[in-house]
Parts: C-alpha cells; sequence; structure tokens
C-alpha cells in the first residue's frame, strides 16, 4: 500500500496517518524521494482505501499487491523517463545507446572513444574504473585518477557517463564525475550499496544478478527507491544456465515482463548477455524490438587489445553500424 | 570430414573410397538422402584432401571440425530451405508464420483457425493430435481421426499442416496426412524417432529439449540427416532455468548462434518459449530480428476455452496483429 | 482419489461405483495391476468418502491431493518393496547395489564383471545393449546377441540383470532376457515407452529426465503403473545446472523428498550424477545415507579401456571398496 | 606458482627474486599473512622452479596451475584445520556442529539456544544480527547492541559465535564480538568485503554464491588468502535450479570436490541447503559422510514462531537428533 502525502502535509498529519495505518498491523515506512514523500505500509492487513485517503495531509492511495511497492506499475502505471540532464533522457522517447570499452586504459582511448560517440550521435559513455574480477591477481582499474580524466574529456564533449561502483564506500568520492552509477550483477543483492545508493539523488542503473529472478531485482530497485532515489535503470545482463554455447543466456523475456511490471526503465546489455562478438548485433536489435529503453554495448577501438572481455567487444565499426540500424528499426 | 559423392559413383568406387579411409582409422558411414550420397568419416586422423579428392566417384570433399556433420555450416555453407510444395518455403525470403491451436479438439474449431490463417495470408497450420502429458490422466488429443478430419479441411484450403508424432511407430500411420512431422522437447534426443524420421521424405520440425544444448540439438538433427532426411528445421521453445516469472525463457541467443553453426533453418516458438499471453508478441518480433526463418504460434478462436496452455493462447485478433507487425517489420 | 476395488468385485458394482463417480465430474479410469484392481478418479470435485465407500466392491478409498495417485503414499503410506525373484528384493531391509559396465562389450569382459558382482556378494548387473549416443556415428551396443549372452552368463551365476530399452518395439524383444527395465534420463517422459512399460509385468527402473522435475518423474512412474505394472523404481541420475565442475549435479535432495512423496523404492546413480571417478564413492555414501535403496555403480574390469564414459567408472577394486562401506555404514 | 620465502627473508632478497620473477612476465604479489610471506607469480611463462628456488630468501617454490594459489591443495596438499581458540577446531578430528537461530531476537532466545548447545556439547553457535533481506521493508535483525548481548552470553558459557557481516564498514565494529565472520550468498563475490576480510585476522565462512561456480568460491577465497587472512571456511549452502521441490539444491558433489581441490576446510549449511525442515537431518547426515568438515544448522526454541525462515529451522529435539546421529556415524 503506497500513501503519496501533500507536499505541505505537517508533521502531526503525517503522524496521524501513521497511527491510523497502525491499527492494521505490519509496518510503515516514510520514504522521500525527490519526487515525492510517501508512506508505504507493508505486511498489514487490508484496509478501506477511502478512510485513509480522506486524511488530511494524504494525496493518494493505492493498492500495490507485488511484494515490492515503490517500483511497481500498479501504483504508477505510466514509464518512467530519466533524466541525464542536457536533453538527455532514457525511457522518454528516443531510444538511448551507452557505449564504451569494458575498461578505462588511457587518455587515448578514452579520447577515441568519445569521438567515436560524438561521431554516432551517441550521448552516454560506459567504461569501468573499478573492475570487479574473480581473481585478486587480476588488473582492477584505473581508480578515481582514470574516473576524473575520462569525466573531463567526455563531459568536454557532451557525453554523460556511467561507470560501476563496487562498495558504498565509493560513491560519495566519485560522485562529481558520475553521471550514473552501475551496480553490477555481483552486487544485485549488495544491500548496503543499495541503502547508500538510495541517498543520492544520481540515477542508478541496477543490473540483475547472474541467477537473479526479476523479483528480486525490482525488491533490489525498491532499496534504492525507498532510501530516496526514484532515478533508476533495470538491466537485463544475461543470466546463468546450463547451456554453455555462449557466455550467458541474454533473457529478453525479462525486457517486457519488466515493463508490465515496473514503470522504470529497462535497459540491455547484449555484449555480457550473450558474450560472442558476432552475435551481439542481432541480439541488441531483438533487446530493441522486445521494448527495452536502452542499450549498452561494450566498444573498443581496437577489440583485440582490449584490458579484458574482448571475445565480445565490438570494433567503433560494428558498433556504428548497429547503432544506425537501432536507429533505423521500424516496429 | 564428408566426401561427397558423384551420383554416377559405383560401388566399386565407393568400397575403393571408403577402402582409402579405413587407413585412417575412425568410422566410415554412407549417408543417402534425398540431396545426394555422402561418406561421413569421424574419429579417424587428419587426412590430406587431395588424395581422397582425387579418387573416382568423389564429388568434393570439406573438412569438418563440429562434432555435428552434415548439418554444420562448414559444410554447406549456403543456408537450406526447406519446401513444403505450392510455393510454401521455409528458409527463403519469406518468414513464415506457422500458427493454429495447441490441441485439434473439432471441426468447427479446425474450420475457424482454417479460415483465420487463409484472412492473414498465413501457409502453415500447427496443431496436436497426439499430445505429450506429464499426467496420463489427461486429454491425450483427438488421434488419427482428428487428424484426417484436420488435413482434409486444411489442404481444401491450401494449408499446409504440422503436427507432433510422439513415437516411431506413429510415422507410417500419420504420412498420408502431414506435410512436416514435429518432434517434441521431451524426444529431443529420443534416437529410436530420430532415426526413423530419416527414414521418410517429409520435414521433420525439430524442437530444442528443454534443457538441450545447441549442440545436442545438431547432432540429433545429423541423426536425422544421416538415416536419409535433409528436410530438418531446428526449433527453439524456451528452455529451463532458475526464473519462475515466465513459464520457460525463450533463448533467442539460440537464433544466431545455429544460423551461425548450421545451414538449416530456425524456427522460433514464443509461444511454449515465454508461456505468457500478453509477451508472446513482442518475442515473436525480437524472434525474427535475431534472425529466425519461422516464427510458431498458438492461437486459439477462444483461447479461454483452448483445452490446453490457454495461458499463453492469442486470440485470432491478437494473432493477426503480431502477423501484421512481422511483415511490416523492417531491419 | 483412489477407490481399491475387491478382487470379487463384479462388471455390473464397477459400473455403478464409476457412475456414481461420474455425478462429481472429472475423469475416471479404471486400473488393473499385478497387485489389485483401482479407480482413479482426478479432476473432479471432492465427495464424501463415505458416500463411495458404502457402494458394493469398494474395498477402500483414499483421498491424493497430489498430481500424481497410486505411485504417491498420500495413498499407500509403507514402502513398496520389489521382488526380482530368488530373494533379490529392493526396497525391503538390504541396501542393493547393481554394478556393471556402461556398455556390453564381449563375453570376456561379462564373465570378469559378472565374477566380481560373486566375489563381492553383490546380485544384480547393470549393462547398456542398446546405447542412447548423441551422436549418430559412435558405437550403439551389442543390441539382442550381447544381451542373450549376458543374461545367459549372469543367470548361471545367479546374477540378475537391468539394461536400458530405447522403445516400445524392443520391450517385447528383450522380455525374456532382463530382468530389470531400465528407463533412461533422455527417456523420462516419453510416454509411449512408458504407456507400454506399464503392460509387462517386469520392473521399471525409471531415472529423472537431466532436467526434470521430481514431480515429473513421479508423473511418469504414474504412467507405468496406471497401465498396469506397480513394480517401479525411482532413480536419481543428476540433474543439469550452471556448475561444470562436474558432469552433473548429483541431487541427493531427491531421496528424502522422494521417500516423503512415494511408496515406491528409490536408488541413486552415483556414477552418472557425479560424472567424476574419485568423487563416485563419497556420492555412493552419501546417497546410502540420505536414504536410497539402491545404489548403481559404474564398474569396469580396465576402466581406462571401457568403451565410454571411462572418466565416471570405478575398478573392481574400487567398486569392491565402496560396496563394503556401504555394508559397514551405521547410521 | 608460489614461492615461500624465509621469514628471515630481507627486503632486498625478496626484491632481487622479484626482479628475476619479472623476467618471465605476468604479475607478481606479495602476500605477508599470519602463517607466513609470499610471492605469488601468475600469467607470466613457466620458469625453472631449481633457478628461482635457488635464490637467497626462497624457503620453497610450488608450481600451482589451478586460476587459484594460495588456497590450492597444489601448493599445500595437507588439510588446514582452523583454530577458534579453546581447543574449538574446525578441520581437525572431530565433526564440528554450529548451531542456532537464523536471526538474534532478544536475550531469553539466546540464552535457551546457549543452554541448548551446552546440553548437546556443541561448541559454536550461528546467529544474524545483520540480515540481508530480498525486500527493504522486512526485520533486519538486531545490530550491534544484539550482538554484544549475544556474544557476552555465549562466551560465558564456552560457546564461540559466528555471524554474518554484511559489508565491509562493520567489519571492525563487531571484532570484538566475534570469533568467527560469515560472507552470506549474496556477497560471494563482493570484493570489496573480502579484501577487507583478508586484513582481520579472525576466521572466516565463505558461503558459495547462489549460482556460484566452486572456481568462483575458491577465487573469493584466494581473495581473503591473499590480503593476508589464511583462516577461511568453504560453505556449501545450496544452488539455484530449475527445480522448486524445494528452497535450493544442496549440492554434496561439490564437497570431495572442494577438498580435492584446497586444503580449506569444508562446511555444508543443510538449512538453507535444502531449505525444507523434514529433509535437513538426512541432507546433513549426506554431508557428513561426503567429506564435510562442519555442519551449520538453524535451530530455534519454538520454530514456527521463530521470525524468518521456520519452514526449514529444526526444534531443539529434532537438532540434538541430527548432531547425536552426526557423532555417532561410523563410515
Amino acid at each position: 500500500m503506497i500513501i503519496t502525502l501533500e507536499k505541505s502535509a505537517t508533521e502531526k498529519q503525517v503522524q496521524d496517518i501513521k497511527d491510523a495505518l497502525s491499527t492494521y498491523g505490519g509496518t510503515v515506512t516514510k520514504v522521500n524521494t525527490q519526487g515525492g514523500f510517501y508512506l508505504v505500509a507493508v505486511g498489514g492487513k487490508e484496509f478501506d482505501i477511502r478512510v485513509i485517503g480522506g486524511l488530511d495531509g494524504v494525496k493518494d492511495v493505492h493498492y500495490v499487491r507485488d511484494p515490492y511497492q515503490l517500483v511497481s506499475r500498479q501504483w504508477k502505471v505510466k514509464p518512467t523517463a530519466i533524466d541525464l540532464g542536457d536533453g538527455v533522457l532514457i525511457g522518454a522517447d528516443e531510444h538511448q545507446v551507452m557505449a564504451g570499452p569494458c575498461s578505462i586504459e588511457g587518455e587515448a582511448q578514452v579520447r577515441a572513444s568519445v569521438a567515436h560517440l560524438v561521431s554516432v550521435g551517441a550521448r552516454i559513455m560506459r567504461g569501468g574504473v573499478f573492475k570487479p574480477r574473480s581473481s585478486p591477481y587480476s588488473f582492477r582499474g584505473l581508480g578515481l585518477e582514470g574516473l576524473k580524466m575520462w569525466s573531463d574529456i567526455a563531459h568536454e564533449n557532451g557525453i554523460k557517463i556511467v561507470t560501476e561502483v563496487l562498495d558504498a564506500s565509493q560513491i560519495e568520492m566519485i560522485y562529481p564525475y558520475v553521471d550514473m552509477y552501475q551496480v553490477g550483477a555481483r552486487n544485485s543483492q549488495n544491500f548496503t550499496l543499495l541503502d547508500a545508493l538510495g541517498r543520492v539523488d544520481k540515477p542508478v542503473l541496477l543490473k540483475r544478478g547472474m541467477s537473479g529472478t526479476l523479483e528480486e531485482l525490482l525488491q533490489s530497485a525498491e532499496y534504492i527507491f525507498s532510501n530516496g532515489n526514484e532515478k533508476i535503470l533495470l538491466c537485463e545482463r544475461g543470466i546463468r544456465t546450463f547451456e554453455k554455447a555462449y557466455r550467458n543466456v541474454l533473457d529478453l523475456n525479462a525486457v517486457p515482463y519488466l515493463k508490465d511490471k515496473s514503470h522504470l526503465p529497462v535497459v540491455v546489455d547484449p555484449s555480457h548477455g550473450v558474450g560472442v562478438r558476432k552475435y551481439v548485433a542481432q541480439m541488441a536489435l531483438a533487446g530493441v524490438v522486445a521494448g527495452a529503453d536502452a542499450t549498452l554495448l561494450e566498444v573498443h577501438e581496437k577489440p583485440e587489445q582490449a584490458k579484458s572481455d574482448a571475445a565480445q567487444t565490438l570494433s567503433f565499426d560494428e558498433a556504428t553500424r548497429v547503432i544506425k540500424q537501432i536507429r533505423e528499426l521500424k516496429f
């Protein structure tokens, strides 16, 4: 149950509403976001929404029967668009492509990538500076210095950037430089991180866990939202199955499902999703047709020399072609 | 290794080639299909293809390093189109839609379905008369009599039909009435059935097992081919994973993979694949964009009254709409 | 709902009971097995069992709320033991070991295996003469002649044999030679085969499908039972998951589950289950402790020279040791 | 490659060894743990171990061909025992049971649990004070105050405690109160947390991810070890598969595999693993026979009133019985 409060609601009014709700049992959580003030009541008995709806300070009341609440379309039926500023919107009319390398490697690489993005009219660059690696002995990224360099070059050229944050302790440190935080598959249920990302006001691209259910993904989004940050994107990036013909199984069924259940925008990552370079373009196009609002592409000037995951990375030419195809799709 | 024989090759010549091959070890299998005569050599040492290629009766020699041979694109690089007669081709220029009910229920239902297909210009109807059911107490289909009735009505209206065959013993019995045999997911490694379907000359639509790898699917196709029947279609129909938000995970990654590895046409079944009616259309379109040659759709005049699987069945109107969208897709 | 009939029930009485049941809707199936006569009513409304129980010809009535009926412990709470004759029982006090090679290869191999079984006091030998192979070019077993030879040698030495049947057409042919039929994982939902095995009176060892749910396994057992054959063993043989450290994941959770839900004996196949020779013994012991009634072991005089699956095959010494350990287990 | 250094090795000697190693390429990492000083060389060319072995300051050199190094049995062939103090060892002769509730709920509950442990002679109590919850609206545990209370009561009674740590920021805070840190399945690849746990000197019980491969689990252990903490236990707690008959599939195949590949002790958690109360005891016993060094059991005075996961929680009586059975097992 979501009780949307009037912006003008007084503390006294809110307390009265809470008291009224408490008679039904369950828990009541006060949520303040960039978009509004809410009370979320879960676990209690059903109540007559007219009773609660009639209280002072209440703007609206919605039944939400999903286990997640504020990210559910049972509450907000219209899709949400996320605004990165300067006219860059995800979840609005235009399908967005976020392209770039797996890892930020150096200034020359960044300049080449940014120039490529500008040349194809893309507005968002992806790249890693803190890399989660299975092995402790692998390259873990250029860190904060790499991020600053990248951020400067990208912003000078009108490009927004998104990068993975591995831990709550990094959030503040990288805040001035990023336009969007990415939560990786391994952290999809790192609740400390999700709580902390709920307390900043920049968008969060939340990836599904390797074997995360979509309900869990939406619950993780609820963590962010209920801590105060409405700016969330849900990302399908491939799941683990018995099939080893490709790296993961990009689960495009998730796209219509998530669009049906949630108002949040949906991003598809075909690069990690299928993990085989020559199949990425077809899966990217299929994702768009399935209803995705944005596509994440791993792109490198020289895929064979990329620091990692070269097996799934597109060249500039390949990326240019698929971006063009996405824009020409008619369906 | 595939040695394509001259059609005019004499028994003596074939024996000489076999003798020459035997010096390399492994096994040699003679395959006669509608399309040609072949020797398939597996498990032996590599040989100089010029030596074997120079023998009388040899038309061509191909190295095939896949575990499957005659279904591999390492042998036949051009895609194969399957001809159902009367200009109905799968794997040629036009994307084909095969639509119809899960089960054939009666004459009125068949007439309505056929009329629907004719109205949308589709040429192939699917339907079950022998139904594989988890429970022995469930309806198992109308059987041969139902098939005859269906076949008559469909063929009078220029519609081809495809139906599931559960067992080798049914093949001959239903031969006069069907245009294409379907092997269901549960029989994807029923080798007796596959062997027997290799000895008929009608096309076989082979579904991937519920947790069948794509390599296994191609090996199963090799069973049919190596017994003499080149007319095979590979069908992705959803796999089993941990995710329970939908019935199966339609694995569209299989489409570019199978088109890359095999010359056989690829069919996508979004109805069983995702198993949720309201997501079928988007997944069908995504499958087409991913590269499928044909789409299988479960359609019923009154989905709510269908004998089974109503939860994934489209109405006539919904099917008409998605077929129209498929035809208008530009990519 | 299961209505157990008196053995003396007349046709007229049975018809009266059916008529009475028909008023509740659903379907009623008459089942005659070696053990008794039953009516199985599914899909209808609940009824007062005292009403049906009071009819002439009715011996007992049980509510069964599982989707499967005659294999459920809601009907038969005591475990069933399967009698192979000559005092060889599975599901009674003694834990049985069925050992032998993947494939029957020749007389010398059979004699050595039989001698090994005799030396360790085991009573049942496993072996394949019709082998399901992923590739059509692989060795498919010695067939009927191999079976006859094996059957003779084993029976002369007091050893019972179990072998896989691939197709309904083989059942009658091999009937005189086998003591138990095996249904392999790939045929776990081959309903034609299951129906046909329900019409013979020898035991059937039914393997779980590679990604078969336990409910599906029990439904497949119900096919056999409802066609007239009560002599069924359920076999856990490893499932497909994301993990590739071993061949399959032997799912020992299935053992307490199946013993809880069904009265049929449960067999564990650690050889296929984990598929790594050096882990087989520990998994075999764990299966016994988990509650299995019997263990299937793949054993070969010279594992390195076995025709297949050598990677999981025990030597005679290794098998002797694990059989001894099984017998000494105290828990 | 692992170069074990003399404890007396000088900085100059270490630098000389590093210089020598650098000629082979790859990376060299210096690792200082409670147990010794090591150089780990990965990714370079193979070298003659006699050359490196001959350098001053080198105690021993081992080839390790696994992707993980210091946790591999290729380096340390003898099993490692973890000492919790006061004679409580895991991985030594005695099988240890760690029992307790899912969540610490209050003093009365803790006193009852501690008394139960004392009565059965168990030495380690498990319990959660920071609970990872799918939903942000669920009870998240009593936190630090609860931990202090629990720690006091347990330690007064000679019981060691293990509790989950959700985030690197909690490590120092809870250090004075815990005897062992637990890393939950959702954090199995939270590399920031693993790095930080490598810098403390208390044991870490590391759970496998929900769909974590065993290689990933061992790499995660390598994170902890290579940061300086050798005291690691590996825990199998059930994986995600297609099967929904139980909560997870407890993968006992992992036990012989991990004991084979690593020198670290292995713990089995049958409570989360199968997740069904009446199957826990059999799976616990099976885990012991499969080779586990310790068992984690979820136990509550009144399972029906436990704050969470009651469906898998044993009563005191049930726990007493299974602990007794574990001790009496002979195999």
